[in-house]
């Protein structure tokens, strides 16, 4: 995924943005995100409300995050892994264990 | 990625969260990740800063993006595809092309 | 202000949303206050950048934080009022004093 | 308040942040108002959650759009009296009118 960015990026000569652009743009797309998600699990405010746009907001969240990440030369994996490694650690007593 | 966030979460009773309240939580680590950022690229707040954390802000993200999606049914990298389809269309004539 | 939002507000069944879709709702407006400062600060991606709604997208931030307050009993001035205290004892040596 | 929040700022010779860089302060602030919010409301995470720090982090979402409107020169009543006119317009029948 951050390769398919990446190449795309990479054909421009403008590149990537600076670190607080693509913020913005991370900050913009969540907004989206929200809106859809909003009409559909909120105040029903649109009639006819449904999750067509929801994937490709996620997914546009998701391409700035690794616009983000390449910029700083940064692996989505390594960080996932780090995050993932402190919720293992951090929460495993917070929430109740199923009984198996 | 989405295959261990859902084998974490499915251990317990709790399960995910309502996707409003998975929002929230997204819109918490996006403002974490922002204080990291600012904190490196912004008006240097901080005396000695670094971006040991960014890598993590940037992981708590996605892991709370991959819950979200989780809980609604839907992949993460079909998501980055349809967004990722919609830029190569939109935006192939936005850049300026480099050079070969 | 809060007046002018809860009598707009009351004349309505519905009434507030509840906190958390009231939430995503400035989520979603700072998402497009976002928009409009990186096309005005950031990467100069429109033509004709201007500010002509930067204005009115700062006013819907606000206006949504004033939906909040007011289905929360709070008062902007006091929020206001105890924020400013805080960075006045905080932030006072952190920063660069004028010379007289 | 504005006049407040410049007193405070023109003090310093660093006076206001860049607009990003306030746009990224904004975000970290509404994260922070996200996390109080989905304690108090959301999946009842924390034992004993309260709301003694939601009204400052409101306060302090508040604090830096203050910043932003006067760093970018703009009048936040304004900004408010333009947002309320949109919404008086387009969503008048938009909700339930109250029986009288």
């Amino acid at each position: 995924m951050q390769d398919r960015v990446h190449n795309w990026i990479n054909q421009f000569d403008e590149g990537y943005f600076q670190p607080l652009e693509i913020l913005a743009a991370i900050t913009e797309e969540l907004g989206e995100m929200a809106k859809e998600l909003n009409a559909v699990y909120g105040p029903k405010r649109k009639k006819a409300a449904d999750m067509s746009s929801l994937d490709q907001e996620i997914g546009d969240v998701l391409f700035n995050l690794s616009c983000l990440a390449n910029s700083l030369g940064l692996d989505l994996k390594e960080c996932f892994n780090k995050s993932f490694a402190k919720f293992e650690v951090r929460d495993k007593d917070r929430w109740t264990k199923k009984e198996l």
